[in-house]
């Protein structure tokens, strides 16, 4: 059996404080133990997620543990496990996703609602995350990662491939069928368009400027609507669709009320408008009359869930889904989300938790 | 084979001019001939609806033939059909309802969501409907009454009935669990409290005033939670179901913005409200952030397809549905509108085509 | 909290060698200790089913655990329980499955088929089960028995009624349609008459004799075929159904090779013949011409998984299954298996741990 | 609006006897007129059918119109139409199917199982099928086949194409699983290999060969296990799978014995066996232990419903599916049912009404 040796510290970026943008401390702190059903992973690569920001600014109505490391798209090595583990081995290839843990036993998780677990454990939120070299996970959780997968290519599926692949899930649609993707150009949008080509969707790619509709009919999109551009969005989103009756979901990625409202116009009779993203204060809005007598069906999506998971991976290790990225140190992380929060990245950006500063 | 003599003329309520609220007038009309795929029913009795009011007063975005006659909820004895009718037969029991017919072959119709059909004909709006003594309806879609069936008794069945059973098969829920039922103590929420016991599912009903609570338990509600006197309506909900999680589905006859918000947060994790009513002009608004990290479904419901039909009147048959009804002369429909413009009437008219003036 | 002392020993009926009819022996063994995933149950009540007698014969080509305590539907209190379980409390009432355990981790665990888990520990056959005063189960499987129900008569349920109502479930149909029980008035008979009511099926009742039809309809059966006097059973069973079409699903709690092949000539065209009973050496067989044209379904459906118990369970506490039983001292188990091993015992035996031969 | 000049007679090859295999008669009949619900397709080129040659030798237990124009799988033009026919413009393109009509108001058509229906009529069955150059198709069941599509390269997908197609979505199967084709080098093999890739399933081919291998792998099988060669079929084929468990279903093209007792062999738990094939006299047989414990589904599919058919074809026109086939005169018919009957059919046969002999 391999064995790893572990040190007693390791660097981390840690949150202290609360308030504006606060920049985490790149500092050494004590490695953690597993209980009897965790592993403790050593990180080599961590995906920087839009989340993360949201986290360290405290965006959302949802408590924070504090001090935190963050980080929630990890992906490394297991270098030591609890006495209940059996099915993971010292040495193998894992991954930590936003839900770090779940009761396993509520009434959600019994139906693979694991997301919803009212004990779930987030990681980077209410568990320390991934912007650490060493890093615990509850073994059942944990993203099993094929040996030959590039640890650091994966990181992003972690979030974001999982969370736009369990929306295309929940829209409910099947292999012919055509699906739009508000925000297509963009770093969810662009694995959704290739999630939605894995599994024989056709997809119209609705998002702003030439460059974008380069970059998505380059992916596989059959149309692209710019918004930018488009005289009558609604009508040109229809008209790429068989007999115009609008495509059977709509994925959005990007809620604003504007492209929210519309979705409701152009999906398809009996169709589906599955929110993913969360702009902090937005709202849902629908005219009532429409949405009855075409029994739209407006839900929102989470993450996934294990067996989500599992499959976002293995669709990832077939090379159906390219997910581009640069790499950073791990001490960087307070610039990356200083260009985020400004808005200047393209792109995702992976922290490597070994490299010396650049 | 039974033989009917069919007169030249009939009794008819004919809408003649738009705006306001206009009363029909009672007058004779010619009876109709039925096309190859169509029957003539001699209607007996036609149940009054909320939607006929609207109809009548112009209420929706939605073109209506002018003159109408109105009433989509009529049930009677087939008295002629065409020649390609090869499966019903004169003298058979029948009822028309909201949609008179649709053409079986667009890409709804091929797949059961027949009121979706761009082709659909909708009786007392875009082709006359069942204020009259002979109506017209598309063979398919006439409902097949049992001849045990009492005529007058079915007819709200094949509107409110069909409607209610619709959005509640919608909700995708199963025997065991919960739903919420807001209006239950109205003429769709009855319907809709005991075709949910019919089928295993139990039901918080949520209205106004003791005699209605009183009223939803004598209906098999597991719960009645008085929105006039409850200090918390959505703990209150909450508390009424397993682990206080919230029923799994809300099914929502009358949307004001008031109930509509509330339901998003009551209902379960991954549950669903359905939408039913269609006050003119209302909006759903739902906060993004909850509907996503709860996984909320959000859905219209429209009437039911002809599979629906058959399973709510089959309910009806077995004796698991009342639906209480006053009986009026034909000739008085315009004195039940204006009670219903008022709101003033308390269960459900149902029209007699050979009632003389009472 | 409540505190238990707890035995260093206990009475249990211990099988010691495998061949022919072996009788447990009744005798003191150590009461074993929880490991940090599991509970500690002190049983007070078990019921005695037929898979009990298969595995003390060694019946079936899967591997016994040796010397093993059989029983697998225990009811009773928690008394001590692992580090790691945090959603029971000492002095819970608990009951103990077929399934005592599964690895919550592998591809059937979670998609919900945990009794398919390959790691699978079984009660009463690969680990100890419930003919014992204190036995062990995993936590996150232990069913949660709510304290206002009776633990002798819920025992019965924790095997034979989520064995049936799981059968219900993969028949894949919805209330309002037939089920055909085949063995309908036997123990797991009238279990599945009572779920498919409580769910809102019809039944038809297919078992040999007056006094059982008589005993069917008094749980509910919309019709009884007797096999021992029927001149036409396949056309009896279709007559029983709306339109002579035969119903929408059979449940096989008997296979033999007649039953069987008549469910694929009555069972209506999509429908599913579900298998539940397991006689040794036993073969399905059908003609595959019919089987494609009428796109018959046969499945198997073996036990529930954690939700299938929940919901069971639920059924039963809210008074819609009724399971009678005989209550006999644990120490006249060995008598017991004799009377099922002889096929005269009539209804189901509970075992009490606590009562003294009687 | 096109016209076109119907002549009052046609070639046509007709079966003017029963018993053995008896050559159809190539004459010149009437030209049929349409009903009020039907349309006259000018076939242009008619595929040939395993199932022409079972109703040539009247194989099944099912009743045939005598005398007879057989064929099922017509592609052509709308040259006239009923008086009720609304959505088909003369000069549309239109296919004629097996299923020739349904009465799309029984219980099974309001299902869309359009193909259960009792009063169904099949084309070159119960009806004159393809094997003219005028047929009579019922306007809903006629295939709308876009302009831009080869007639004669559509034609098997019309019969063979749908066929599969729906097996594959009766196997209840997702994108990312795995299927067995069972016969996947043959001519419904290849086409379900193609669908399969189409809808994001892995498949693993299985037939005897390499030279069918290779044929296998270009259409993208995941794996090709040889029956000619392999020694332990069933263990190659769970190897081909993820973690071993076998595939999620398997489909059954070629129904013999053995092949379909291995297949519940390797198939997945609580996977499918989808048994599409229909030789005659064939039994399915499976032991009832592995299959309620191993929760096994055996299902029969028969052909498409006119959703399958609309989708089946979309595939076709994207380019996804290659239907390989050999264009000869409709006059040399007898030479192929002879060839046919003799086994020595490579491929698929497509028939020309227009061409002169070769």
């Amino acid at each position: 059996m391999t064995q790893f040796v572990i040190p007693q510290e390791q660097w981390a970026q840690v949150v202290e404080k609360s308030g504006g943008l606060p920049a985490p401390v790149y500092k050494k702190i004590p490695v953690p133990n597993p209980d009897p059903d965790e592993v403790l992973i050593n990180i080599k690569y961590s995906g920087v997620c839009h989340t993360d920001l949201h986290a360290l600014k405290g965006d959302w109505p949802l408590d924070r543990k504090m001090p935190l490391v963050g980080g929630h798209e990890g992906a490394g090595i297991v270098v030591a496990k609890g006495s209940l583990v059996t099915d993971i081995e010292i040495g193998d290839h894992a991954g930590i996703k936003w839900l770090n843990g779940s009761c396993l036993s509520c009434a959600f998780c019994m139906e693979g609602d694991e997301p919803l677990c009212p004990h779930a454990l987030l990681s980077g939120y209410t568990v320390d995350g991934t912007f650490q070299q060493y890093a615990i996970g509850k073994a059942a959780h944990v993203a099993r990662l094929p040996k030959d997968l590039d640890l650091a290519a994966v990181a992003p599926v972690l979030c974001a491939g999982i969370t736009v692949y369990k929306g295309l899930k929940e829209s409910n649609t099947r292999a012919g069928q055509y699906v739009a993707i508000v925000g297509a150009g963009g770093g969810l949008g662009s694995l959704a368009l290739q999630y939605a080509k894995a599994i024989g969707l056709h997809t119209i790619a609705i998002d702003g400027g030439a460059e974008k509709g380069k970059f998505c009919k380059s992916l596989g999109a059959a149309a692209y609507v710019d918004f930018t551009t488009s005289k009558d969005l609604v009508a040109e989103v229809k008209a790429a669709t068989p007999g115009g009756l609008g495509p059977h979901a709509v994925i959005l990625l990007a809620v604003q009320e504007g492209p929210f409202q519309q979705a409701t116009e152009y999906v398809r009779s009996h169709g589906a408008v599955v929110c993913i993203g969360m702009p902090a204060g937005a709202y849902l809005k629908a005219p009532v009359f429409d949405t009855v007598v075409r029994m739209i069906n407006i839900k929102g999506s989470y993450v996934g869930n294990r067996l989500d998971t599992y499959e976002a991976i293995e669709f990832f290790r077939q090379g159906l889904i390219q997910a581009p990225f640069k790499i950073a140190p791990l001490s960087e992380l307070p610039e990356i989300f200083k260009k985020m929060d400004a808005g200047t990245i393209v792109g995702r950006y992976v922290v490597d938790t070994n490299m010396l500063r650049g």
